[in-house]
This record gives structure tokens, sequence and C-alpha cells, in this order.
């Protein structure tokens, strides 16, 4: 390694201490299940109630953990190593893919040889793995025979998050005060996932789970309508800005905060080395958009762009371990003209690369002539579809118009194919919406993609505040992923402007934490609604660092408290910021509460008889006041 | 003046530049209309088209303005003298009101002697004025008579903003192009809003015009659902921290903003000089809560509380000019042992005074016993009711109870009484509500309350997301709006919390906006959506400063910008950060569309048949693919 390559790796492998420190009053804990899975959740302690002399003891929480290793204290990390391979040995055990003997892609052995970029190549990189010939190793394929995979056995307690071994504590907690029922628009959700149901919905082409077989190291995780709502965070330098240590840097902050997926959009140089980087630091699925790579090898010029290039460019992502593909597949020659009186024509970079080489050779889209190529390969490695949406509307006036829809319809044939051949498949959609309309763009995709997972950006519900596009599409994505939308890809406060720091990133992510939970809510999911007890419980107790270590972004919250009130002792204090001493709601509420609990039912209905007689003379007053019950 | 009044004064006297400074590429227009009307909004001029070297203009885009006269640059602003009484001479004109001597509540006298708080006295203050005896001056009351007041000529031009003196102009320009229907829930939004039409609500109930005839200084503006979705925004010092200078300094900084109201909910020391001092410069309603003040006057003990206290504390403001009135005289003795089993209790301040109070002395509410007398106040200086939702939800579980439906019930019977004294009332609402139980709200109050307007905090949809609220409850919020809520109260990220600073107000602010926005263009107001087609047709076209200029927040928008790419060149460029020179999907898009517009109708058709050809080819190979449409 020269001095440059020993400076990177440094720099790369000191993550900053913020994306690994423990989250406050949470342990990592693994819940151990059927054929040796250890599935890591996190759980949150909290302080007891205090009642007179009393100490009440609050049940610790367990929560869905997107942090990975990171988060663990007794995890050594070296991002020089990579992340252990977790699913190494039931990959193998399975017998039905094997080692090569370097990368197959023309491309990929380029890189692997190439002495500029020796620098900045990751060391660790195992053999690529592909199926045995004319294998299938897709989880959709094993499920369809009836294979109940370590991913789904995984994956079922991961969705569970303990809450039927934790229920009788929760119960005695108060988590379960007013479980409200939800509006599932048609969704199923099982009191209780078992791995059977896992393997049925991914079956089904209802869920996917993407999990290349080169990418060993992703703890398994679900997409699909009747599971949590998942998010997705971009990341990626462009030709103006960013490095692979910074993104690397940025993935793991990316799962602190909670992505269940990461895309690496990346454009700019050394796109092959970030992605090993990436990949091999990674504990949740990858996606990329591999027209963006195979656009670079042509010198950015779409219409030089050919079915070989873009094949060797899915080999070598798909060598790499990358876990779902964004195709444009669905962009027609025959949609493009309807694109044209629109106010902001084709705003997807895949898309409008895509049709300028339709319009360049008038010849029909080569991810869709070649369809069913891109199955075979899809199927050799387990990479998932994600049909993007090239036609996504670029704002409120255009959306769910002709283009958007036919592009749909199109999605939904090619799902069918791809089905054929059981390869998993997501469906991307847009975009910019405006309220009225969301609810037909989730209709349209479970009717016209036969209920493959649908998974949007945003949609933003108002064009009108760039620098807060975060807010106007978690709007809408909440709205989505109530009516069905089983992942939100987020967007962040640079929307529209600028990339993305770190900063926007976590902006960006609790934001969509905060809205697919909000859905979650709304759906009605099972346990969903705990770690809202939970918080106001503690909020209404005067737990203040119980109430911070519960919420999506303990030190935001804990910042903001002592920006007002800093003193240390304020956290243990019976009132807020917002009232002060003698002010305070809550502390009034409690004493109408111990005031009542003393109302035996005598004096209740006494009370009631006295506001009868007040009523009375009110009506005797003013009249017309009370309307019969 | 002593030296710490003009310290103080010359403090509060120099507003910050930048709650001054004019929006970039903005002008303040007044459009006349009868009765002698002026009505303030804001130009937005925007840059021409290029088209090969032909400019093409773009018309200016005219907006909703409540920033008042502070953002015109042609504005002698003197916080000391307050805004110019816009209104004074069309409630002289009525000849239903007269000048008092002086303050005719025990407590404005008291104050306007007391020789330790002169240095804090607003120094012009104008004689308080009362409807003549047995009178009544609320607009209600001259709707209900048939007359159409200067307010509301004002209000019906400001609510259209020229949309039809400028249709032409924006159909040349391409704003109206792809105008969404809205699904308004039963909302009837005219295509053009007349001042009969704005009598008509008002008399009906169905929409309020807060407008204390002892704020003249006031823009008027209406809450209702078939008006534009309005938004408020709080502000006070409470004992814990903040000062007179700073919370002048908020209100401007709200109005700049967007905060169609303010309430000014400060509990700490010297609440009456403060209000003074905010009415005498708000361009905007205010509201408050008085039983804030009254609990102060009795040293913060909800049990000494009396009708007297409260009554004089009434007049007090009234007579300062404050348009609108919390009161929370739906909090009734047999609600209050409901909320003893909640998670959070009663959390809404007033609610929780009033209920301590009722338990306190076994005795039915006093605002609510006093009820006519409350509104024969009321009609004497037209202060609207705000009424108050003492027992609002605090968190998820506690949504839609019992105890809150029953208030909500008990608000509509008070609704009758106050509009039996011809007395403009809205009704608050929650709070925390999961999403699929936001619509039961809407309807409840619609039905229960006869169509008064309804004025929401929030509601958030989780309770999971401190340091995040602004975003859990603009989801809540915009829903709510669509549905036919008429006012969405702010919610800023330090909820819960702290008390926000002014980066809080404004973000706050923005975040309401554009829900509010969401909400109108989902009920399909006219007009709505040319400002998204404007802004879009901007990105679209490289026009960055117009991007900027037409976003709700134009300094946001730029600054996010300008950390990627600060060159002022990088703004004409045409192509943006997120993809580089070489990568830009809307450049692509250009050329794209560039390419269809020289596809003649002929070859369209040959295009068709090409894809036709290709289609079936891929028919014979892979099968299945299509299906007949």
């Amino acid at each position: 390694m020269n001095a440059v390559a020993t400076e990177l790796v440094l720099k790369a492998a000191e993550l900053s201490a913020e994306v690994r420190q423990p989250f406050p009053a949470s342990r990592k804990i693994h819940v151990e299940g059927p054929q040796g899975v250890r599935v890591p959740m996190r759980e949150i302690a909290l302080a007891p109630t205090r009642s007179g002399d009393d100490l009440l003891p609050n049940a610790p929480v367990t929560v869905y953990d997107t942090s990975g290793p990171y988060t663990d204290p007794d995890a050594r990390i070296d991002l020089l190593v990579g992340l252990p391979a977790l699913r190494a040995g039931w990959i193998a055990a399975r017998g039905d893919s094997e080692d090569l003997d370097g990368p197959s892609s023309g491309f990929g052995r380029l890189r692997a040889e190439d002495a500029r970029t020796a620098h900045l190549r990751f060391q660790h990189r195992r053999a690529p793995r592909r199926a045995r010939a004319g294998g299938n190793v897709s989880q959709m394929h094993y499920a369809r025979r009836g294979i109940v995979t370590p991913e789904m056995e995984f994956i079922a307690i991961r969705e569970n998050a303990r809450l039927a071994e934790l229920r009788e504590r929760y119960e005695q907690a108060g988590y379960l005060r007013r479980m409200h029922a939800g509006q599932p628009f048609g969704a199923r959700l099982p009191a209780e996932v078992t791995a059977e149901f896992v393997r049925a919905e991914v079956a089904a082409g209802r869920a996917i789970i993407p999990a290349n077989i080169n990418h060993p190291e992703l703890e398994p995780m679900v997409i699909g309508r009747n599971f949590r709502v998942k998010i997705n965070a971009n990341i990626g330098n462009s030709a103006v800005t960013s490095g692979i240590a910074e993104e690397v840097e940025k993935l793991v902050w990316a799962c602190r905060w909670g992505a269940d997926t990461v895309m690496d959009l990346s454009t700019g140089k050394h796109i092959h080395e970030t992605r090993e980087w990436i990949l091999r630091n990674s504990p949740v699925p990858i996606g990329t958009v591999p027209i963006y790579q195979a656009l670079e090898k042509v010198g950015g010029k779409a219409e030089e762009l050919t079915w070989e290039i873009f094949r060797d460019t899915l080999v070598e992502q798909a060598e790499q371990g990358v876990d779902y593909f964004t195709i444009h597949a669905g962009v027609l020659l025959r949609y493009i003209p309807m694109t044209a009186e629109r106010t902001t024509g084709i705003v997807s970079r895949g898309g409008s690369i895509m049709a300028k080489w339709c319009l360049a050779h008038h010849r029909e889209n080569f991810l869709y002539t070649h369809f069913e190529e891109i199955c075979e390969l899809m199927k050799a490695y387990d990479v998932s579809f994600s049909l993007g949406d090239g036609l996504r509307p670029g704002c409120i006036a255009d959306a769910n118009d002709a283009a958007q829809f036919g592009e749909l319809h199109t999605l939904g044939e090619l799902t069918r194919v791809a089905w054929k051949h059981d390869v998993q498949v997501m469906i991307e959609g847009p975009g910019h919406v405006p309220m009225q309309l969301i609810r037909e763009n989730m209709e349209e995709e479970l009717r016209h993609c036969f209920e493959a997972p649908f998974y949007t950006l945003g949609p933003l519900t108002t064009d009108i505040a760039p620098g807060y596009d975060h807010i106007t599409s978690a709007i809408g994505a909440a709205q989505i992923g109530w009516h069905g939308c089983a992942m939100l890809c987020y967007v962040t406060p640079k929307e529209h402007l600028g990339l993305p720091d770190k900063q926007d990133v976590r902006d960006g992510i609790i934001t969509y934490k905060l809205a697919a939970h909000a859905a979650d809510l709304a759906k009605g999911l099972p346990g969903a609604q705990v770690r809202d007890n939970a918080l106001s419980k503690a909020r209404f107790e005067f737990r203040w660092e119980d109430q911070f270590n519960l919420s999506l972004d303990p030190d935001k919250a804990r910042e903001f408290h002592d920006q007002t009130l800093p003193q240390e002792g304020a956290k243990l204090a019976h009132f807020c910021s917002m009232c002060g001493p003698h002010f305070c709601s809550m502390k009034i509420t409690q004493d109408v509460r111990d005031y009542a609990a003393k109302i035996g039912a005598d004096e209740a209905t006494a009370l009631e008889a006295g506001m009868a007689e007040k009523a009375e003379q009110f009506r005797q007053a003013g009249g017309e006041v009370y309307r019969e019950r």
C-alpha cells in the first residue's frame, strides 16, 4: 500500500466517534432463533416511576435496530476487513452456488488489476460467488419451493421485536394502553410474524428480501406491505464533491439513524472502488442504479450506451454484492412523446438517459428488449429488481399523467416476466403528487403490479418549499405508507438544491423514520404503539432522560431541551421550560389525577348531580344550550 | 422616559435588518377596492425564458402576503408609534362604538398608573373603544344584517390574489397547466371570492374575521374552510426566559414568514405591557389565553381564580385589542374523571387550570356558567371565541377518547349560545392523533359544532420524535387541513422540549405554510397551483434565482444551494449539484423535448409501429408479457 492508500484507509478506518457511540441507555441484544440465526435488537432501559416512596419499575423497550454492529461496544470494527460475513455459512450450506476464480465482468477484471486505483482498493475482497450453472439462488425461488431460509427466520424474529415475549411486561407498564385499531387498506398484518409467513409473502411476490449472495455481511430484512414500513437513504459522491471515506462514514451514519436500505448513487470517479468499501462495511442491503456507471463508461454520452456495456456493469456490480438494481425498463418509446408537454419533462436521471438513447437510435429501450436476459443474471446472484419509474412526475402539475401510468403498467408486465424467473421485484414510484392524487398511485400500483412492493420517493405534496422538501415529501410519504407503500425513499432538506451533508442525511432519515412509524400506527401494525405509549408515559411523569432515550433522535431531543434549561437538575424537575415552575399543565394534571383517584363512586355520582343542577340553571338562564343526548 | 425605557425602546425600535428586508425580487403592491380598501400583496418578478435567441417573458406571480408594512421599503416603521390604524376610519364610520375615557378594567387602570412599569409602557396608546351601550360590533352581527363591511371587501380581494385579473398572463406563461381537480370533502370553494360570499360565510358561522375594534392596525383576514387554510404562530415569554423587545421582534419575524395570526402566550412578568407592544405593532390578528394572566393575578393558584378576576382580565385584554380569546368553557366536571386513566391526563394548560378549579370547589367551570356574560363582553369589542380544547389528547393513546369528544360536544352547544349573540366562534382541536383517526376528528367537529371553523394544533401523528414535532404534526396538519380544518396552529421543533427561538419560529412557520398549501392544493383551491407551476417551470429552465424567489423561504433555498455550489456562475449554469455538468437529467430532458418537438405526427406513428414490432419480438421470445388493453 502506498502513502496515499494509507492516508485514505486510516481516514476511513477511523469512523468518527459519533457514528459508533451506542445509543444512550441502550444495549445491543441478540435473539437466538432456528437455523442458527442471531438477531440484533436494541433494548432501551427506563427509570422507575416514583409513586410516593415506592419505585415502580418500567419495563425496558425493545426496538428494531438497523445500526448493525457499529453500535455494539463488543464488536470489533475494522473497515479494512469489513463486517463479519453473517450469512456466508447459510449461503454455502445451500450448495447451489460456487466461488469464482475472479470477477467475470470485463470491467471488474480491469479494475482489479488497475495500478492507478490500487491505492483505493479494498484489500480483503472475497472471491465472487455465483449460482451453479442454470441455478437460481433467489429467496423467491426458495420460497416458492416451500423452503424457509435462515434469512426468513431472521426476518420473522426481527419484525416482531420480542412483542410476544414482552407482552406481559409491557401490559403491566401500561405500554399497551388504548392500542388503536388500524385502517390497513387491505394489508393483512399478522399478530405475530412467523418465518412461514415471510416465506409465503415472498413466494407470492408481495414482499422481497434483498440479499445478494455476494453481500453476506447484511442483516436480512424484508420489504412488503404486510410488514413494518421501511425507509431508504441515498448516499453517493458525484463529479462535484465527496470521497470514499466520506461515503463510508455516511453509510454508517445512515444505518445508525435508521436506514433500512441504502442506495449508492455515486456518479463521480472511483464508483467501483467506493461501492466495494460500502458493501463490505454495510449491515443493510445496498441498491444502485447501474445505468449511471454504464454511462460513465461511455463518457457520459447516452447514445453510446450498449447492451453489452450495461450487461457487463450488471455482472460487475452483482459480483460485488449489490442487493437491488434500479432498472428503467419501462421507459418505452411510445411513452416518451407523452412527456414533451409536461412542465418538467423527465426528471429521473435513469429515465432521461434511456429516453435519450431510445430517441437517438429510434429503437426500443434495450433494458426492455433484453429483460429476460437481465432476469437470468439477477437469479444467479439473487439481485432484486427495483423497477425504476423513469417517467415519474417532477412537479405537481405532471402528477398521475398518461406517461407515468403508462410506464407503471409496463412495470407490471415486467413484474410478471421477473416472477416467471422467480426473481424478486419491487416497483418504484413518484415523486411529486398532491395529496388528493396519492391514493390513486397506490391503488394503480397494487392493481397493475399485482401487489409487488411499492417503493416511492416521497411523494412531495407541493413544489413551493425548496429547502424543506424532506417535509413536503414526508407528508406524502406517511400517507402512501399508510395506504400500502412498503418502502419510502428519503428526501433530504437539500433536495433540488445540492448534495446532502451528514446533518442533511440525519434530518432526512429521522423525518422518514417518523413518517414510516406514523404509517405503521395508522395501518395498525401490532405493537407499533408501544414506543409511543412508553415515551408519553415518561413525558407525563417528567422522566426527561427516558423521554430523550425513547425518541428517534435522543441527541437532538436532549440538545433542544438543554438550550433552554441546561442545568442537569432541570432534567429531574417536575416542570418544563414551556411553562416554568409554577405553571406546568402536567404538574397540575397530576394533582387532578390524585384528586380524582380519591373520589369514590358515590362522590363521582354526587359531582354528576351537581353538574346536572348547574346545567339546569344554565338551561333556564340561557336556554337552547343543551340538546338531549 | 427613563434610561431603562430608552434602552428598551431603542432595542425594540431597532428591529433587526433581517425582519425588515423586502423579499428578493419582490415588491409590495396594493390593490384598491370598494369602500376605500387597499389590499397589500407581494408580487414576485421572474426572469424571461431563453428560447434560442428569444427571451420569452414570464409573468410575475402575485402571492398572499402576511408580512404587513414591514416588508414595504416605502413604509415608515416606528415601533414607538405603532402601525397605522388602517381600520380606524371604518370602525368610526359605523357609528356604533365610542371612545372611553380610559381602561374600564380595574387591572388596566392600575397598570396604566403603575410607576414601576412606566419604563416598559407603550407611550402612544389610543383611548380604548367599546360598542355603545347594548350594541354589537361583531363582524357576524353586521353579516347577519346583510352589511358588507370594508373588512369583508378587503378579505375578498386578499383571498383572490388577483387570479381573475392575471389569469390570461398566467395562462400564457404556463402556470395554469394541468390544474388538478381537488377533493374538497364538502367544502365549497368559489371560483372567485366576493365580499358577499365572505359576508354569507361569516353570517352562517362557517368563517370568522377576528378583528377587535381596538386593534385597528390589523389587515383583515378570514378563517373558514371555504377559504385558504391559515396558520397561527405562538409567541410569548414565560417565567423562564424572553423579554418584550425579543417578543416584538418575534412577532414581526412570524408575520414575515407567513403567520396569519399570532397567539401571545406570555406567562411571565409584564404580560400586560408586552401585549400592548405586540398589538400596536401587529398587522395580523392576535389571540391570547386570558386564563393564563388571570392565574398570574392570583399567584399561580388555580383554586383562587374567580369569575370577577377573569372578567376583569377579559375587559383588560379586549380594550387592548386582542382579536380572539381561547376560553376553556367546555371542561365540565363530568368530563374530568374521564381523564384519570389517560396516559397523559390533561395536557392543555388552560384545561388543567380549570379542572383543578372545578375539583377544588366542587363546582361547575365558571367559564361555562358565565358563558352568556362572556358573550356580552365579546360583542362589545368584537373579540372572537376560540373555544379551547382543554381535554385534548396529549399522546397517541389518548386520541379520540370520551373526554375529548365529550368536551367537543359541549363546545358545539356553546357555539350555539355564542351565535345567538352574533359572536364569532372557532373551535380548537387536538393535539396528538394517529392518521387513521384524524378524519373522525374533523367529521365530529363539523357535525357537532355546526361547521364553525376548526383550529387545530397539529395533530402530531406519532409521539416518538421529540425534536422533530414540527414534522410529526405537519403530517397531521396537512391532512386535517385537507379534510376541512380552517387554521393550523404551528408546532416548532422545540415542542415538548423548550421555548422556540427565532430559528424555531421560522422552521415552524414554513413547515405549516407548506402543510397549509398542500391542503389548499388537495382541496382544489382555485389558483393555488399557480405558484407550484411557476416554480417548477423555473426549476426546469434552470432559472435558479426564480426558483429561490418563488419559494416559501428564499433565503434558505439560496443558502442550501450555495453550500454546494457557491459560485455566482453556478446559478446561471444548466446543471445542478446533484448530478454535475455531464449528468443533469433536466438537461437531458430538454434535449429530449427538443427532439420530440421535431418529430411530426407521421414519425410518431412510425415510432409506434417500430415499438409494436419490437413488442412482437419480445412477445415471441418471452411470451406472456403483454396483456391486451
